[in-house]
């Protein structure tokens, strides 16, 4: 019998899949943590996860795959081959330059500090936060430096690879830059003209009632309840694999309003997962692109369609049977296009919303530059709120520097994703309409599908089969352009 | 610096502390697929939980283990270090029997089974059921015989040998034999008094009133929820980890008499593994004993404690309070004492359940045999328990040979556990009276933690560091003695 062609290749995608049926543990293992394991349950959790990533980084850097990769590369391929081939490579890459030890001693200082955080949080006990945070940090800090040297960039850029593979910090300054000029003159004009708008008495919500409203909007977003599920936790994510995405959610039974787009923005990141190419579930290509494009198919749900006017005029019959809700069309309108400065990024609106990561990506260049010590956190928290936003948080951790948990679990370079996703979001949005019409006319007419549909074929169904600049040349004509979501503002909230 | 005297017997210590952190996840996996898994998830899952499982095995046969182990067994320990060596082999030994291949495959064919028979089940579906199980016992059969060949004992007895180490068919047919004598005219003998009893009109009581009442009375019987949780699926088991213990059950809206005492039940199982010695987590000498002394605790909670007079007593106000019960206390007890030939095992009460068990016992004996073909176990089944418990289950499949998972999943050899529980159970009840008097007594004054004291201390926080003779007979200073099963069955059901 002859071999294949690509035996080495082969071996390759063998070895690949093996890692994401541990990596499937690993995920069910974070999801649970968040949204099911009882707090006693945490120290002997820690330990074993931690077992989990060691194991998996073992397998990524096992001593074949070197040799392996670079005959596999001599191999006949087809272009879907060699673009799983070149995901594998980068993983392998990624997985080589940290040391095992250290992938150990973060995952077991991350877990510990995530239990501690979820109490110490509603505490405001930034005191009992500190040490952990800084123990965290200081092993984050230890791997910048250590990715830094070997890809010889800077710490900082060599964190911002691990989520948007080739972003650097210079690009995004130049970005955030831009947004500098034009948003807070943009945040003023929303202000004054929404200034004499009233507010609205929104009534109480039984959580039940909130999450049956959940599962109404996420069958509307046609969410496939089939292969995953939804429950609550302190922090909503999206989680789980493709085949059984696990997304949570929280309550607040004072407020359905934010609970509300947060189910609509966790399943534009779910539909990303449930719709990511069946041939490549289980290898490196079948994944998702980068946490911008994920953060652009979650923005786009809430921000393209759950806020615009036709998806909230479908929405209404459901508040009025579930939560017995009586606001009007207009009235809702108003709600989810409120422009007001606050506290909290995640319930933060669209125009401010970059001024947080603005904020978060000042610090942790600060941070891991050694700029910023991790005990004047606080203080650097307070000015810079002041300054973007005229919020003052002395004081107030909780609602400050304590309300992620993006850094207690040692994700520093994640933030700017955010921003970038909301800036492809409105360029996916532009290009839907050049190619499809209007999306408001698509949603009043019923035709939500068909925008499922241009982001299934133009998103989803790639993977990682195209870099992220490729994929957004594929579907839009042109990459990363920052004018389509100045536009989306301006259209939006100045109309 | 010198080496440590027992330095094999360290390096198995942090080999088998490893492997339990993959253990922990296999257990998480399992929890998440019965009680939290939408079905669409299963094929992948049932991937990544057979290369979990693979992994396992190739920790336990890891070609170091033979002779480390060797030389531990010639180091200075002391005596629990004995017992825990005493186990590392006995896994070791059970790993090395089986090739992983055949854990694999067996795996894989156990997930697919399940899955499928969550919905053929309650379609009464045996043809869609059937080539299923044959797989699963096809994959079972072979493993018993390459036991067999190992161990140099009969396939049944080596599938048995999984579970009760030690425990052979012969000396079970003793057991059983015995019991043959005189259960029939027991059970007749209950009957005849029991027929004038009037049957009891049980409200309906809604699944979330329920879920209340089971925190209530698992609280009572002081289960720890900062390590454990209870939630629902179609069969209820205890699974997780000590210091984080999934408990699962059913409701049944139309009855809650049976989902209370299966509460009663899983938590029984519950407090043993919360209960073991915290001291030996993660080494099998801090494992539990065996199946049967696990349905021991499960069944002593359940028969000894649940059903007695004194703790339906204190459940009254909880019932009135959660589920508006107005049942009197004697009429409780004689719901919780009535015996009535049924179908359903789990559902069996105290007395005709070891039918249950001798019709299991028969079925797999002649199924790893080959003198009962899985195509013809529908008609044995009907067979058996018309013989045993005037009961035709003919096409009744769901109520007959679909009903449990065991089989499902690959598990011969397990059932007669369930009845060597409720000897152990009733032998503990025995010794505790000796000892600290009526165990009615000490619930009616408020001492349930005496008991609980009890059962720490000679069962629970011994793990396995005794064998499960030398457990029994320092616990109660005798092994395995079925006539205070006897004994316990006339006292309660013959007064
Ligand atoms: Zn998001
Ligand atoms: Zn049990």
């Amino acid at each position: 019998m002859n071999q294949p062609a690509n035996k080495n290749y082969q071996q390759l995608c063998e070895h690949f899949q093996n890692i994401s049926h541990f990596e499937h543990l690993s995920a069910l293992g974070d999801w649970d943590q968040a949204a099911m394991m009882p707090t006693g349950g945490g120290e002997a959790r820690g330990a074993a996860m931690a077992t989990l990533a060691k194991h998996i980084h073992s397998l990524k850097t096992a001593p074949m795959l070197e040799d392996t990769i670079a005959a596999a590369e001599q191999e006949s391929l087809s272009g879907e081959q060699q673009a799983n081939l070149r995901e594998i490579r980068y993983q392998f890459q990624q997985a080589n330059i940290v040391p095992g030890s250290l992938v150990e001693a973060k995952t077991k200082a991350a877990y510990h500090c995530e239990q501690a955080w979820r109490e110490q949080r509603s505490q405001n006990d930034w005191q009992g936060f500190k040490p952990n945070l800084e123990n965290v940090l200081a092993l984050t800090k230890e791997e910048a430096n250590i990715r830094a040297a070997a890809l010889n960039i800077s710490p900082y850029d060599a964190l911002l690879d691990k989520f948007e593979p080739g972003m650097t910090s210079a690009r995004l300054e130049q970005i955030f830059g831009g947004l500098k000029l034009w948003l807070p003159s943009l945040i003023e004009q929303v202000q004054d003209q929404q200034q004499h708008q009233p507010s609205y008495a929104i009534a109480q919500a039984a959580s039940d009632a909130q999450a049956l409203l959940s599962r109404d909007v996420m069958t509307l977003l046609e969410f496939d309840f089939n292969h995953g599920r939804l429950d609550t936790s302190s922090h909503p994510f999206c989680g789980g694999v493709p085949s059984d995405v696990r997304l949570t959610t929280r309550y607040d039974v004072a407020d359905f309003t934010s609970g509300l787009m947060g189910v609509v923005h966790e399943t534009g990141h779910a539909k990303y997962e449930q719709g990511l190419p069946h041939k490549w579930r289980g290898q490196p290509a079948g994944n998702a692109r980068s946490m911008a494009i994920h953060e652009s198919q979650s923005l786009f749900c809430e921000m393209q369609l759950g806020r615009g006017s036709a998806f909230l005029k479908q929405l209404q019959p459901q508040l009025k049977q579930r939560l017995d809700c009586n606001l009007s069309h207009e009235q809702l309108l108003n709600i989810y296009s409120k422009v007001s400065p606050g506290h909290i990024r995640v319930d933060a609106d669209e125009v401010t919303y970059p001024c947080h990561i603005l904020l978060r990506f000042e610090a942790e260049k600060a941070i891991v530059s050694n700029q910023l010590a991790v005990a004047d956190l606080p203080d650097f928290w307070s000015q810079q709120m002041q300054s973007l936003l005229g919020i003052n948080t002395d004081g107030d951790y909780k609602n400050g520097c304590m309300q992620d948990i993006h850094w207690a679990v040692g994700e520093m370079g994640y933030f700017p994703s955010y921003t970038l996703g909301a800036m492809y979001a409105a360029q996916f949005k532009a290009a839907i309409e050049r190619q499809l019409g209007s999306i408001e006319d698509l949603v009043a007419n019923g035709k939500l599908s068909t925008i499922m549909g241009w982001l299934n074929h133009n998103i989803w169904s790639k993977g990682s089969l195209l870099t992220t600049d490729e994929l957004v040349q594929h579907a839009t004509g042109d990459t990363l352009n920052p004018a389509h979501f100045k536009q989306h503002l301006i259209e939006r909230y100045l109309p």
